[in-house]
């Protein structure tokens, strides 16, 4: 009979080796480690304060705990893979500590609701790591925004040069991705921030448990409201691996932008050298690396997210050891998000966005080839017509190896009669930005709104939290 | 020169056949009609409004959108693959239909914000009817729920016999699960809930327009706040979809759990003939093809959600032609989980739970074994020596072809002193179920406390979503 | 009692309207019905040969299904969703059109192994269409290719500059990509060409068949082996939709070219007018659309992909309903998949590759430094010294705003003594290639001959499926 | 200036400790040491033979790296995160070990075709072993069809009871599976085995290496033909991951089916307690616990497959760092994948099945009804009547809460006249299995001759891969 599991009774036999190595979780789930000592200290003290265990034992099992806490923290923990998960081997360890009263800490409560919650206060931490580091690469972007309010560019529809824009302006539709992706994390913390605890495998305890008590002192705002869902669902990993894949999915975008103007042809922007990398056989190579594996990342968390998917697809209720997949995906990609967002924001932070470069793009492509059909709609022609009108124009300009502007406002006016010899000057990027004066526009006051509203907003945020932080 | 194409003015050819057909949006995107006619109608007011347009021509452009309207609604539309999408095809018959001053309607609007604008109307929509169709999923549940609070089963985990449950407890499992999935739609819903009329191409207009009239003309809690995000962002259709896809694997556990339950085998549960099919060739067969189908249809949502991922994934701002692939899977994944949530509606309300078929099992299976470890901690033992003890007495029991409470007192005495002769009426279900007296547990109270609470909530909001509709 | 279901006998009540759309599946699976009906001509004739049936009904039921096959050619057949699939709308045409007979044709067969069967005569179809459009596109690209073995234009790494090469020499690169996808799809022929028909709904039949003489008949290689695989298995169908989301994620990254290509700045391409598209409000436009919406697109075949593993997941043996979801992903990707490769074709074999703008970039970016660093390892200088050497030549090149080749030779010399004055000449791009003389390198020599072996395996392969065709 | 890394020339500044750890990448690329250290003494052989390199520093290269070879192996080689990579980790080493030599090695090769060459040995090895723990799991699998040839039990679909089978039947669909998987690991092995050395970094080398020469000292079958396909494509990996994540869902449905017959309610199979695990709070539970983590890692391998699909879609060529994210996702579905073929092996192997449960089923819940239907057929009833008839019967007999064969031949001829006495012995199970005696079907010779033939083709392969071994 297995003396070293924690369910051997029934067993005749001892797990085979492959088995022991394929079913421990240790090798991951060690992480929580910090977070299932915590919950076990709230755990045994609920269960002092409900007479279910004496005050000494309470007391030799929070000391023990606490010794365990610094000897993880210390490196000096001796985990065992025979020992299945971070559970068992602080569990072990304990009885091996304070003796009986180690023994008894598992009272009213089971692997099942001890693993959820330990899972729930790790993300819980990595959630709010999350929108940290959304709010420091918004604080570097916001950065380069501010400086380059009066830098143009040509906005690009399908990476065609397609109308002006203030770089700022550009930048921060980059800030408004983030903002959402940071919305949707505060969204589904509510729903990460219930506690499991005293579900037991999944009928709860016969004990005279207090689980609003433990919910609060472990910081939850309220316990799960059914056992068996409490030990069952993982929607709540699941939704915090879609809220990681969706805002990776806008960092790729922001990742493509930097490869693409970072290219000798685009030119718009250069990394620091701290923030690229060389070729080990090209000498000339200064290598974008940093934004291309942000993009190539992106592939990991999505794949993060569909392996969850993938694992509750189809399980019946309550547990299944299915589930155990659960955390290895969670940590990629939040690891990964938070790693991303951080070099990210250095990267940003520290490039040399190139206005010359950019303004010798707008000068041009006919950029500003709809200022011309504008022009003639504010002369009262259909827009459908003046479309045709102008889009004649470009052929033409295309076709002599040259651009609308260069035509000459002769050309123009035999174009369409509406043309006036004030067209060309109509026709300066500038003019044309500032002429787009609208809500969400890149006219050069409603830039510097859009910029001092999402400063302000960083700004409050960052007040809140190291207020939060300085009462933790 | 091409005179089909909206833009065909710098062009030498006509688009090749294949390129037509390949590139058109219309055989999908005319669902979007009325969603396109409502803002071109609000367009249409808003550009009178602030004088851009004379009102005879909004007074003609509104009443030909309206005729378009009853057009499409009837069925006579005559929709054009040669128009591309939804929207060519209603500007050309406004056209036909009124003249010149359809020709207008696109003054200060692009395709890229027209189409940004009808797909989160769209989306807007969809989700309300998600919402109602989780809501009435939970009501169906809840009506068994309520039938069975007295009918007792074993829980599973693992699909092993666990511990003895309420039926109605199990149930609202379910019910929690769908409440979560409520909630996120209700939080993304804030993030489609954004206008981006008026954001043009991609740098808004020249035009002195009004976009918050405009959004709140169409029932938008706000303009979107930058014009280059506001045409290229997809990430509340990513949101959508995963809250699809989240929603789709927790309504998976439920198919399962269905279809194991119908099994011969467990017996649980036995669908209406109404709901269920039978086979071509096994005149006995009653299969669960309902729930089958909707655990099968988790794929095709989570291949949705994957879909629009890899499309976003590493796009330039703006707008790229990609981002025309966004609408089919939204349409799709939305479709398919209202369907589900309808049809397993029906068919959990129709079905007949099984209650003697439930409590044989509980009979069976030494279900009860956790509660004569919880006995002897109840005496004093710690909970690992109670555990091998009755381990050794399971072990004991399956040797013998029985079960743990055929053994009788005598042979629990026998392996530990602390055992007593009340010890086989404490292994009674009922009892054991009610003495998991405890917070979000099976006790008969508080399932009961916490059906009222959910049925109290749906009511509510049943009564709420009654109230918005009336006032529409 | 229901008479329209196949299946009625023991159920008392009719389907649910609901569940009969739910469960349907004509609306997607009529595509089939040119190989239900092929199917069961062969399964009637093998019926009429083993003595099953007799000859007149089955020179009934062949007649009738012939008839139908002409009405369903013809647009004119009546389907019914009532009547759930394709097979049961034939079936129910047929008893219409030659009675009793018609009823006797399901002998010995059961829809399992019925619809698996008709299911992989249309993947065979289907994975033929799909090999001749990749030969389609290698040989528009090979007709490039042919035209550009002189253009040079900088090989790319990290989108910057690198070495010069060969166009054709790159553009081979795309057809050994577009080889590597075809034999996937010549691999997995093999496993689709097994023929379930006579599996039975599971356990074959009582009926003494010959499933080697149907198998045949239909022209599939063999009978699947085993009866219960037979009618579970979908991992056919699983090959199928990989085959196709690698071959479309390859084709992703030529459409990234042809996009990054496009782009004013890069100016390498230009895709015909009917092979592009314009702006509805910027009249210089010119979009490609098309290679797009061939990366775009890629995301829809990747979760067709997904959508079907996720499905398969964890289903048990034999059929299960979830399986009926099997089709609509195999349709979309392949259906997609050869679109993409057709219009693909066009956009290739149709765009202007400009030499001159290849050529310009060639010589700007210091493209040829690995050229110095070679020259200084020829004269035995060690690599990594001669790559530190040329970087610090670089970095002094951009600091002064200038080009490697425009230091000039003196500033060589100064650099490393092993410079000599015949360096510049060395940095020739020309000669730069022509010194790659390796296999598989950008040498003319290499490239010509890679170019011939290239065309002739396409040409044997077009004389081949002649030969096939023409044999058919 | 960076003295430390491989390109720090042009570069003014040392990378960000952040970048570093970003970058890295040989925290998992060290796998591949023995690969790069046999590629990199092929290279350094082939440099000698070519007279690129002389003997002498061939000689100091090759007892260098053998050297790293020892230390890499015994574990005592000192990895360092600031080398970035597997390849500079062992350079550096090698110059340390070997001086200026050292540094020659890198002649005529880049870091693109070294990673890309050692990698694909990696992946040859790894389908290796892949294919081995697939005939692994046959070989497991037909040992206990080979003992369950006379073991009958009831078929299922939609997981209700369908037809009787043999278990020797059904477990040889398992088997058609496996064998599948392996066909398409032996047809990507041909796609793998190409050898990029000698690419360079994507347009090969000034040097005149001999790139057929080295791929056949490294086992490759040829080298790639085309140099910048050769650095840039990773469709061999997304291939060996398809084939993982295909293989991995066939296992899932073998581990949902033995998840399903370890219930206590079908009983059907019983693993040993070495490949079982308990419960830490109830002590009746025996747990399936390595078929449930089969069937979960199905997510993880979908998830690998999904990840790198994303990462290559839309990069444009040559080489761009995402490509760094190829490895980790084949190192992980690889190793899960014959983990689990090992640990299921092992399962099944020690599995006891129980026929006397499974017999018993066969006995309830009309499982020959189809038999009664096929009777009648054979008396010349139509099937669609029959089917009706027997419909009816069956219905009558859950009315009655009874078998079908429980009516008794009375009520069988009152519901049709073709039905005689003789009806009930036919509706005997095993005479209901030896009836199907159709190629592929459960009759005893039927199942006698695959078991044979299926052994055979193991047996043989066995064969092979014995001599295989012994020859290298």
């Amino acid at each position: 009979m297995s003396t070293r599991t924690p369910w051997g009774g029934r067993f005749s036999e001892a797990p085979d080796a492959l088995v022991q190595r394929f079913t421990q979780s240790v090798s991951f789930d060690r992480r929580l480690a910090p977070f299932d000592i915590r919950q076990s200290i709230a755990h045994a003290r609920m269960l002092g304060r409900t007479g279910i265990l004496a005050q000494p034992d309470v007391d030799a099992i929070v000391r023990g705990l606490e010794q365990i806490g610094r000897e993880v923290e210390a490196g000096t923990f001796a985990w065992s893979e025979a020992l299945e998960d971070v559970h068992m081997n602080i569990e072990a360890r304990l009885t091996e500590l304070v003796g009986l009263a180690g023994a008894r800490l598992h009272t009213a409560r089971s692997r099942n609701d001890q693993v959820a919650t330990s899972f729930r206060l790790w993300c819980k931490d990595a959630v709010r790591a999350v929108m940290a580091a959304l709010d420091g690469l918004a604080v570097a972007i916001l950065g380069q925004a501010r400086s380059h309010v009066e830098t143009l560019l040509p906005g690009y529809t399908h990476l065609q040069r397609a109308q002006p824009l203030r770089l700022a302006h550009h930048l921060l539709a980059w800030v408004e991705m983030l903002e959402r992706d940071r919305g949707r994390f505060v969204d589904l913390l509510a729903r990460v921030d219930e506690c499991p605890l005293g579900s037991g495998a999944l009928a709860t305890t016969t004990h005279p448990i207090d689980r609003e008590g433990v919910a609060h002192e472990l910081g939850f705002s309220r316990p799960c409201r059914n056992s068996v869902d409490a030990v069952s669902s993982r929607d709540f990993a699941l939704e915090l691996l879609a809220a990681c894949a969706i805002a990776m999915t806008n960092l790729s975008r922001i990742g493509e932008e930097l490869v693409i103007w970072s290219s000798a042809e685009f030119g718009f922007v250069e990394l620091s050298d701290a923030f690229a990398t060389g070729s080990s056989i090209m000498p000339q190579k200064k290598n974008p690396d940093v934004p291309e594996l942000v993009r190539g990342k992106t592939g990991r968390i999505v794949g993060d997210l569909v392996s969850l998917l993938v694992t509750v697809k189809g399980l019946p209720f309550a547990y299944d050891r299915d589930l155990q997949e659960d955390k290895e995906p969670v940590f990629d990609a939040t690891d990964t998000l938070v790693a991303c967002l951080g070099v990210l924001a250095g990267a940003i932070g520290s490039a040399r966005f190139d206005a010359a470069r950019m303004r010798a793009a707008l000068e041009q492509g006919s950029v500003t080839a709809t200022e011309a059909a504008d022009y003639l709609v504010a002369k009262g022609v259909p827009f459908r017509e003046a479309h045709a009108v102008v889009g004649a124009l470009v052929a033409r300009a295309v076709a002599q190896g040259t651009d609308l502007t260069a035509l000459g406002a002769p050309v123009f006016r035999q174009a369409h009669p509406a043309f006036d010899d004030d067209v060309m000057s109509w026709l300066d990027p500038e003019r044309a930005v500032e002429r787009r004066d609208v809500l969400g526009g890149p006219a050069r006051g409603r830039v510097l709104a859009a910029l001092d509203e999402a400063e302000a907003r960083l700004h409050e945020r960052g007040d809140e939290s190291s207020c939060t932080t300085s009462s933790t």
